[in-house]
């Protein structure tokens, strides 16, 4: 075991706070990694809040890790000491399963283990997150991160990036095809990224005429205010897909009606009932499909670090000395960050603690 | 011009009764058909008594015709007199959208031209369906059923039967997979049928225990009680596909529920708002689709019947004298029919009309 330090929140009114705690000893599969930069995912606030009811505390989040390898076990041939390296949202699954079988652990039979608030499957203990020096994860759940890469810009993409990649690579998204991106946080952002870069056609979809030069900065072909309804009956039956990054319920109706038959609306964020219900006519009438995503398995998870070191994606990132993310979070809740937080580990480091 | 008979509903209370009209000239592209047989689908009744809103009477029912051709327009190669041909819900289209193009009418930017109440794309006038004598279509539309299938018992492939086999086929059903069906009328049990022809093992679900012996007469492997929550429990993701028949309001997260990850749910039925709503993370957190159809366009018309001959399937009928129509419609209300009405049509020309 290894001291390391790290951010907890010790129940849901507590902010995070600094916390010493242990990571085990590696394992025969174990790649101990020292943490450079971790994004902040809006989905660590919800565990933080206890949102889902499911939090068990300390929580110590964080899943958009990138850092060094600085030990690996016996039997690690992958990685070396010194390897640029991520980790995302899970650190262990079955592996025995159809869906491990397919490298897609994140749909795993029995359930990914979740990077933070997880329970590890060999020692029953409970998983602590990125806002940390250090992290020992299973060789499985690691990947390189090339080196055409900046370390900092790469780290969300090992949530936000390939909760974007995985839908549009798996759904179909080819040059010519036409993608609507709803939402323009740290999600949909990547996503306009994303299908610009496998040859799509962009529009977004935004309630506010002001964001609209911010999403051709983007790479937006073309922009919908979605609230001004002469745009969305002229959007009519246009587009192959919809990638609908927001995570709140929105009626979903009037962005179904601008697919085309056959068209693909794919949910990424929307966990919650779909209110106000889908017209089944919506999707009958016109052979089109309602769709979800969750992240991605790991061979995908590799293969998007090296699809944006090939593109020249990366995500912006404000960067974020530690000791400020409980002010982080309030502005990720106002939407106030463009795009994604990314905290510089060195900040930890360099802190009393 | 020729006068024809059929059975008309005046208002949405009228019920049916005997009707003079007159059939169109030929147009170059026309065939004209003698009726021997129509089904009644579930679609007659809702036009019969304005169940949508957009009925104009008289109405005309009938999109499950089968007949012999009597003439055919100037133009017309593909069918000669004597042929026996089939028309199902559509008789034209605009032809040149990219869903025409794909040879999928029923998804035509402009509309498909119904059967019956719809408006002919030439003259203005409203179509009239296939309770009656003859019809006249045009030959893109008419389809040709093989000597093999018995003419009364494949008038409902033409909506019952295509509604199912084809996002069957359309979603890739694949020997091996594992297909539930839900709802066991006149669109189930071809869904049955056509799910075991591909090579999948069928999952029956029924509400009633005394439907089970029938369900497995029918084809199927396995029947779920769906009122059962252990049987549904045991049933979690076991499922690539369910095909959905019930075209009432029902929840949908319990069979989503008995889908595998990357299952697909396909609504043929319900044109209603989805409620209770659909819970977001059963789509999101297995990569679930939720998928509808609509019937199928000629080419795919086409080949369900050539399937069916291939594959010996047919829809179980019971005959009809089209003088005791109005009561055929309260047993389909009521679904007490195993599984479809087919009008003889030698009652109506029997008949004082
Ligand atoms: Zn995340
Ligand atoms: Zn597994
Ligand atoms: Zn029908
Ligand atoms: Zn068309």
């Amino acid at each position: 075991m290894s001291e390391t330090r790290g951010y907890a929140a010790q129940s849901p009114e507590s902010g995070l706070a600094p916390i010493n705690f242990e990571r085990r000893e590696l394992r025969t599969d174990d790649v101990a990694i020292e943490i450079d930069y971790c994004g902040v995912c809006h989905t660590d606030i919800h565990f933080v809040q206890n949102d889902w009811g499911m939090t068990s505390y300390p929580v110590v989040p964080g899943h958009e890790i990138v850092g060094r390898v600085t030990a690996v076990g016996g039997e690690v041939t992958g990685f070396k000491v010194g390897d640029r390296v991520g980790v995302g949202c899970m650190v262990d699954s079955c592996r025995h399963c159809h869906a491990c079988e397919d490298g897609l652990e994140q749909y795993c039979r029995e359930g990914p283990v979740l990077t933070y608030n997880g329970q590890d499957r060999h020692d029953g203990s409970i998983t602590f997150g990125g806002y940390s020096e250090s992290v020992v994860v299973s060789d499985r759940f690691v990947v390189r991160v090339p080196d055409a890469l900046d370390m900092a810009a790469a780290a969300p993409l090992l949530c936000a990036g390939i909760t974007t990649y995985s839908p549009l690579v798996h759904y179909g998204v080819k040059p010519g095809h036409k993608v609507g991106v709803v939402g323009m946080g740290g999600l949909g952002h990547m996503g306009i990224k994303f299908a610009k870069a496998l040859g799509a056609e962009v529009t977004v979809f935004t309630r506010s005429e002001n964001k609209v030069a911010e999403a051709k900065r983007q790479g937006a072909d073309r922009v919908i205010i979605s609230t001004d309804d002469d745009q969305m009956a002229d959007a009519a039956g246009a587009l192959d897909y919809i990638l609908d990054t927001v995570p709140v319920q929105h009626d979903l109706n009037p962005y179904l009606q601008t697919l085309t038959y056959d068209g693909t609306h794919i949910l990424v964020g929307l966990l919650e009932p779909v209110e106000p219900p889908v017209e089944g006519g919506q999707l009958v009438m016109q052979r089109r499909v309602l769709a979800g995503s969750l992240i991605g398995g790991m061979p995908e998870t590799q293969e998007v670090l090296d699809f944006c070191a090939e593109h020249g994606i990366t995500c912006e990132v404000e960067m974020l000395d530690i000791a400020k993310i409980n002010q982080a979070y309030e502005r990720v809740k106002r939407g106030d960050v463009k795009y994604r937080f990314v905290i510089d580990m060195a900040t930890l480091k360099g802190s009393a603690g």
